[in-house]
């Protein structure tokens, strides 16, 4: 079965590399979510250069807070607070706070935000993650954020891949 | 000895990215070149981030071209003829296309630069460079490209080291 009807700005709402959706459009369709991965990857790490990189970073909101309104698109900061809803659910005001207080701390040492597939994951991993991962050489931190943005952005072509299958299946009806 | 009126055009001058230039001048005084190399490595490598990286690639011409108006400085532009001498006095219209041409293609693929340190360098060994690196993944070019930032940096950090000392010997005879 290949399946229908992707289009750019669905691989935009993966990975706001707008090199990357462009070349994941060029290199559509896919046959199965596990070729479109494979794609995905070699694109992301051979092709998309650090700029690139850079610009998906700025897609993504910090984390515990809400997606702006410079948010990718709609799918993205629906799908940004999903990936967020463990670490929601185990929050206080305390750790909100010291988790905005390590973000802020994080973009000044970086220059970006601090990104980290955060699927399943408490605010209590999520801020000990951020303390681990501070202590790091900018470039070091640099290649660990795209190795979690890769992360994200599967999880997020497999969500892509649900919604269209069932759309798909809906329209077939 | 402690050189004298070292400022943070100066170090600019040695590499372009403002937090380098910033933090060098908080950490001057220094008491010999190596003393100020080794500050110097510390900074570009632990403490200015990969957007430093890229301001500071930005500041060099392409290889076999000369310094735009956009150069850091005169001392800069002056340092980068220099540095490329050798690779000038060995080049024909030939090996000059094709180092265009390259450039090109690299700036296409990797988003900055073809940095590489030229002091000493023939142009068929840069050419021979450039056409090995291109074949690198992205992140693994830019990280050779910060280092060979620092190959120059410490070279113009040991032209800046004479040109003040012979300065301040001839001011004070």
């Amino acid at each position: 079965m290949t399946l229908e009807r992707f289009e750019e700005q669905d691989f935009f709402a993966c990975c706001g590399s707008t090199r990357f959706a462009k070349e994941m459009a060029s290199a559509y369709p896919f046959t199965s979510l596990d070729d479109a991965i494979s794609a995905a990857r070699n694109i992301w790490f051979n092709k998309v250069d650090v700029n690139g990189w850079l610009e998906a970073f700025s897609a993504h909101p910090a984390i515990g807070q809400s997606p702006s309104s410079a948010h990718a698109s709609h799918a993205s900061a629906q799908w940004s607070k999903g990936e967020q809803s463990t670490a929601l659910a185990t929050s206080t005001a305390s750790t909100l706070q010291e988790l905005s207080d390590g973000n802020a701390q994080y973009r000044q040492k970086f220059g970006f935000v601090f990104l980290i597939c955060a699927s399943g994951r408490s605010t209590a991993e999520i801020l000990a993650e951020l303390k681990k991962r501070f202590q790091n050489r900018p470039i070091v931190e640099f290649e660990i954020a795209a190795q979690e943005q890769m992360k994200i952005t599967e999880l997020r072509l497999g969500k892509l891949f649900s919604t269209k299958s069932i759309a798909a299946s809906t329209g077939n009806q």
